[in-house]
This record gives C-alpha cells, sequence and structure tokens, in this order.
C-alpha cells in the first residue's frame, strides 16, 4: 500500500515532503531530514531517482512514482524520466495537500532533481510553503517557490553544503511552523493594469477598495495575466476587473506580452463576475528594431528600448469576439465596459494610437457575438476618465452583489 | 548617531535588518516587522527610500545612509543612487555583522527595492540568512540568497501579498533560530572541475577526502570559480587544488567560461597552500555556431549545442605565465603539477585537441617565469591517470602540513 503521511495522524508535527533523487544525494536527503526533525518537523521522503531501488530511508520509494507514470531514464536520455517522475510526485503532493497531510515541500538536487522539484512544486497553491535548493536557479516569477541557490555543488555533505542545507531546513520550518493569521481577510478583487491605463484603472482600484475590497493588480506583462488566471483557479478572487486585456491582441498579433490563448477564461471556469474592458488593445509590444511585418504601421516608442505597434480594426474585431465568446459561457455575471474615445493614453484624440475605426470594431465584434445575458455598455469617455472608471468599478460590484443574492444553481 | 542594533546587547532575540524602500513601502515593511516579531527576532528597519524624509518606523533612516554616501534619484533617473544607496546599506550590514549585531538580513520590493537588497546582500558571508521578497528573480548562482518571487506587486497588504511575507518572515525566522552545528567540521579543500578532467579529479578528491579533508568541488564555468575564489577570500579553505585553470585561457582567448582577470589571486591572497595543474587550458568554450576567430582551429563538438575550440601554444605560454606570476606572490607554499601527456580528455596522444607544442609551451613559461620558492613538476603522465592525480593530491597535503608545521610569519 502507497505510503500517506497520515497515518500517524496522532502526531500534530508539522510534515514536510522532502523531495530527493537518492541515488546521488542519499547523504544530504538525510543530512537535511534530521536538521527537520530537530526542529520538530516531520519529513517525508519522496525518491525521485530516475534508476535503480530506493534505499530504505525512502518513505516514498521509486516504486511508488513509477506507479503513478513515472518512468526509467535510458540510457543518455533523462528528459522523458525527469517529466514523468515530477508529474508523478507533483500528483502524489496534491492528493497529501488536499488530505491536509502535508504543510510544506522541499527539494533538494543539482540540475537534475532542481529541476524536477520546481517543476512538481509550480502548481502546488500558492502561500503553501514550497522551497527548492538548487544549483540551477531559475524563475518565470510565476510561482511562489522559494530559490536557495546552493553555489556549491549539492553533493557530499561537506560544511559549506551542510550550512546551505541547515538553512533550507531552517527555513522550511519557520514557513511551516507560521503563525495563521489572525484577522479575517477582506475579500479580493482582481484587476489587470498597464502604464497606459493607469490612471483610470487607479480610479477604479480606490472606488473597489472604499467598497471594502482588496484589489489585487496584476500587470498585464503575458505572465502577469497567466498568474491572475492561475489564482482566480484557486479561488482567490471574489471578482475580476479586467481593465486591461491587451494580452488577448499580444496574442493574435504575435506580442511580447502574451499570455496564452487560454487567457480570458479563469473567472468564468470559477463562475465568479468579471467586468471586461478593452484596455490596451491598442497596444503591441514588440523587441526592437520594430520588425518588418508592422513596418507600415503607426508606431510609438515608449521608452528608448520598448516600442509599441498600433493593432488593426481586423485584430480589434478578433478580440472582441474572443471577449464574447468566453463571456457567453460564464455561469456567473459577466460584463463588457466600453470607453468610446478611446482605449490607452495612446488611444485618444489627437495620440498616436487613435484610430476610431479600430475601436469600434472591437465594439461591433462584441455585439455581434454576447448573447443577451453578457451585458455590454458603451459609455461615452476615455478609459482614463475617472467617470469611467468608477462607472465600471460600480458595475462590477453590483454583479458581484448580484452574484451573492441569487441562489446557488442545482447541481 | 547612527544607530546600531547593538545598542540594546541586553535582548537575546536575534535580530534581522529588514530592507524596503519606505516611501512606497511602508504599509508592507511595518507588516513583515510585526510578523518577525511575532515569532521573536527583532527587525531593524533601514529605509532604502531614493529621495524624501524617513517615516518615524526606520531605524536606520535614508539620512544615515546619505552620510554613507547614498544619493537621491534625479528626476526618472533612479540608476545611481539605487547604487549608492545599496552600497551604503551593505557597508552598514557589513560592519553590523562584523560586530554580531545582526543575524540575518531581509528585504522587500518591486524592481528598485528588490535590485537594491540583492546588491546589498551579495558580498555578504556564505551562510549568513539573507532572503529577497521580489517581483523581479535574477540570480547568477554565485550567492546563497533565498529569492521569494511575491507573484503579486509589493504593494498594499492585500491577503495574497500578506501570505507571501508571512512566508518570509517565517523563513527568515526559522534561519536565524537555527540550531548551530555541534559535530566539528572537517577542514575544507576546494577543487575545480571540468567534464574532460573529471576522471583524474575524481581519484584526487578521493585521496583527500581519505586524508581528513572534506572537498568542495567547483565547475570551471567561470561562475564556479569566481565562487571558489570569493569563498576562499571568506576563509573557507585550507587549501586550493586547482584542478582545472581553463578558466585563464577562456579569458585570455574570449571564452564563455571566462573567471575574470583576478581568478587564481584568491589562495595568494588568503595566504592558504595551492597546487595548480593546467586542467583543460586545452579547451575554449564558445556559443555555436563556430565563431570566424576560430574556423582554422580544431574544434570538437561536446555536445551539440557545445562546441569547444583547442587553444594555441601563444595562449598557453600567457597562462604558464599568468600562474607563474601569481604563485610568486603566495605567502604560503604554491606548486604547479605538470602532466605531460595531456591537459584533458581531449588532449591525449590521437585525441581532437592533441598538441605537445602548446603544451610545452605552458610549461617552458611557467618555468621561466615561477621564482625558485614556487615547486614546478612534471610528470610523465596524463592528467586523467590516477597516478598522476594521487601525487598532486599528495603534493597538496604535503603543502598543507608544510604550512602548518611552519611559524607564524612575523609582522
Amino acid at each position: 500500500m502507497e505510503f500517506r503521511p497520515m497515518s500517524d495522524a496522532a502526531s500534530s508535527a508539522p510534515r514536510v515532503a522532502l523531495l530527493a533523487t537518492l541515488d546521488t544525494k542519499s547523504a544530504e536527503a538525510q543530512y537535511v531530514a534530521q536538521q527537520l526533525a530537530s526542529r520538530g518537523v516531520r519529513p517525508v521522503i519522496v525518491d525521485m531517482s530516475l534508476r535503480g531501488e530506493s534505499p530504505d530511508i525512502a518513505d516514498v520509494p521509486r516504486s511508488a512514482l513509477m506507479a503513478r507514470g513515472a518512468t526509467s531514464a535510458t540510457g543518455d536520455d533523462r528528459t522523458g524520466a525527469m517529466e514523468t517522475t515530477a508529474t508523478a510526485a507533483r500528483g502524489l503532493l496534491s492528493e497529501w495537500l488536499a488530505d491536509g497531510a502535508v504543510d510544506g515541500a522541499l527539494g533538494i538536487g543539482g540540475g537534475t532533481g532542481g529541476w524536477m522539484s520546481n517543476r512538481a512544486f509550480e502548481s502546488l497553491p500558492f502561500g503553501f510553503p514550497k522551497l527548492v535548493v538548487t544549483t540551477v536557479v531559475k524563475s518565470t516569477g510565476e510561482d511562489d517557490i522559494l530559490l536557495l541557490p546552493s553555489v556549491v555543488d549539492v553533493a557530499g555533505t561537506n560544511a559549506l553544503l551542510r550550512t546551505v542545507l541547515r538553512n533550507a531546513a531552517g527555513a522550511m520550518a519557520g514557513m511551516v511552523q507560521s503563525v495563521a493569521e489572525t484577522t479575517e481577510p477582506r475579500p479580493a478583487i482582481a484587476m489587470t493594469m498597464f502604464g497606459v491605463t493607469t490612471a483610470g484603472g487607479d480610479v477604479a482600484r480606490a472606488a473597489l477598495e472604499a467598497a471594502g475590497y482588496d484589489v489585487v493588480v496584476f500587470h498585464a506583462t503575458g505572465a502577469g495575466g497567466r498568474t491572475m488566471e492561475r489564482l482566480t483557479r484557486e479561488g482567490r478572487f471574489a471578482g475580476i476587473l479586467d481593465w486591461t486585456t491587451t494580452e488577448l491582441v499580444q496574442n493574435i498579433a504575435g506580442g511580447l506580452c502574451d499570455a496564452g490563448e487560454s487567457r480570458l477564461s479563469a473567472a468564468t471556469e470559477a463562475g465568479i463576475p468579471q467586468v471586461v474592458v478593452p484596455g490596451a488593445i491598442d497596444v503591441i509590444n514588440v523587441m526592437p528594431p520594430i520588425p518588418d511585418a508592422f513596418a507600415a504601421r503607426a508606431h510609438h516608442w515608449h521608452l528608448p528600448t520598448v516600442p509599441l505597434i498600433r493593432s488593426t480594426a481586423e485584430e480589434s474585431t478578433r478580440v472582441g469576439r474572443w471577449v464574447a465568446e468566453r463571456l457567453a459561457a460564464s455561469p456567473a455575471p459577466a460584463a463588457v465596459m466600453i470607453p468610446a474615445k478611446g482605449y490607452s493614453s495612446l488611444d485618444v484624440e489627437g495620440g498616436p494610437f487613435a484610430d476610431p475605426d479600430a475601436d469600434t470594431a472591437f465594439e461591433e465584434a462584441v455585439r455581434e457575438h454576447a448573447p443577451d445575458a453578457v451585458s455590454v455598455t458603451t459609455v461615452p469617455a476615455h478609459i482614463n476618465d475617472p467617470d469611467f472608471a468608477r462607472e465600471a468599478a460600480q458595475r462590477l460590484l453590483s454583479l458581484i452583489d448580484a452574484a451573492n443574492a441569487a441562489p446557488t444553481p442545482k447541481e
């Protein structure tokens, strides 16, 4: 039977999953386990070795991960085995977490073990303590995984490496022994922003905060939108004011701030109210110099190293359809708010990206494809006008109130 | 008078320097300070704001950093002020550390504050607990700074950010409250290795370990050599077996694994014995495709993405002189051990980098420039021959014994 840390629920000690490739890091893992235990934390050792039999110190031997799909390295090809082993470990950790059977996760390794730990941890919930000691430090900044560069090789148990491992064990123990917050958190609303939509966004944010909400701002950089959507799926937000949907047009046109095709699906999946604004859908970020494909378009140098390209009416149409179709599927109230006088500080009368036809193309596409359940409102204002911002914030607050008042839908 | 945390030495609580730009992150810093205090850790708040007056919560206000050279941001130009402020904070922390007045350092910030904290921490000693919460996660892997991606903006005190900051405070508290190691560490020897010198290096390493030393291996990647030298200056090693000095030729020829011109100076500065071997000085790493400048030379594809270039006799001469001149300045015993049959697994009879003339050029330059005090030994063996490796290890052990037996030089 597969080991489960719940089996000694009698103990109240916090439990930490300790991931390592025991075929090469057995002594190192044992040292960390001892360090955790000396701080009152119970280690649960998971062996991520890519071949061979696990030693006795493994609470979860390689065979248990293989039963979950982990494969063995063959010859010099380790990539496939690394992927399947990390996925198996992630599945195990997710189940333990759902059972409340583990309070933190700590991985140690070089290029191989560090990569697998990172991979196994990256989809674990925000806030769950996770730490990787590794020689190869890489982070997209989208996950709250603590990274500790080992500086020296994770090999042997010399005094330098022991110092690093002791700090790692101390940090993990400190996190899992953390005092829970005593004050009840306020409900949170997520917002997306960009430099060119901030003036209005700050007004909307203040209005939401005044109504009793925490507002969490994400920069629409691609990574920002992805992170917002992941946290939305984790149930962190009461609603979304998607003020800056430039990531949609950047996906369509090949811009840098691309959050992928799944953008604008999380609120619908999580069943929470959302208000969508076409903020900065006039803007496409590219690397300098300006690519030939965009040479004929209007452009603007935001910084000496940051050229911006004007999107076209055809692209705006596709964004409008994208918005309408995603919102059509929402079980919770959803609305589109359109500032008719421009979508960014560049897209304003006399500005470098002024293009009423392109803006209208968005509105027409939204109205063509949105069902009646999705309210579409055009306001004769610019996105950065305070009145528009307050109206958008108020709309979201109304949708949240309506959702809270509505009877729970039947299964 | 400048604030010093020693002023209440009566308290036995561990002290943590907390760095932030209080003009924008005052509430966030206060939250972290409360979280530290609730865990029995005393925070010492250092204000790294780039302009304005510090609020009362600053234990070290901006004026104190300005007295140490911090400048103010002018207009949009923040770069200079960031550099001087980080340097001032680093000086302060170094002094506190020397006085035993601080047990850890924690920085929080976005792009600006995170960068400054990293900068202030990067020269603090290995093992001293240091953690940065930041939106921009970058690490060369050369410093043991724990990095916690904030995922959300470090702005406001919403529940998500509080979760991140609570984990940061918990991790820092766990590190500074760490139990000291009870077993006496073994003395350590540093070694440099490369794939093409590992076969012999592993034999030397085993011989050193059998003699009672911890061996800490650094890969001669540029970063590896720099890290070894930094830790050498911190006094971490009893001796150096500089088995793989390819970083010297890579500096001369413009290779990727360049550790800078100060390479091979740390053991001399620290006054510890060293044995230097010309391991892999036949090898220059370049990015593919092979640059025109090297087109006429012998090359070898180590991996499909890693081309290696053969160094020339002229470059070997320069490496030899570099080695001889640095060792000539050493107050401690120093030796050069030359494996006459080749310097890497490629530089071997019949191998792709076999070039006896280039190898001899190294030896001649060393012998020409080394003073009598530096022993130079040529062994009729290849670097990866076990006998050569054992002889090199034995030579270092003898030098360490001689250094320990020698009377302390008069001041």
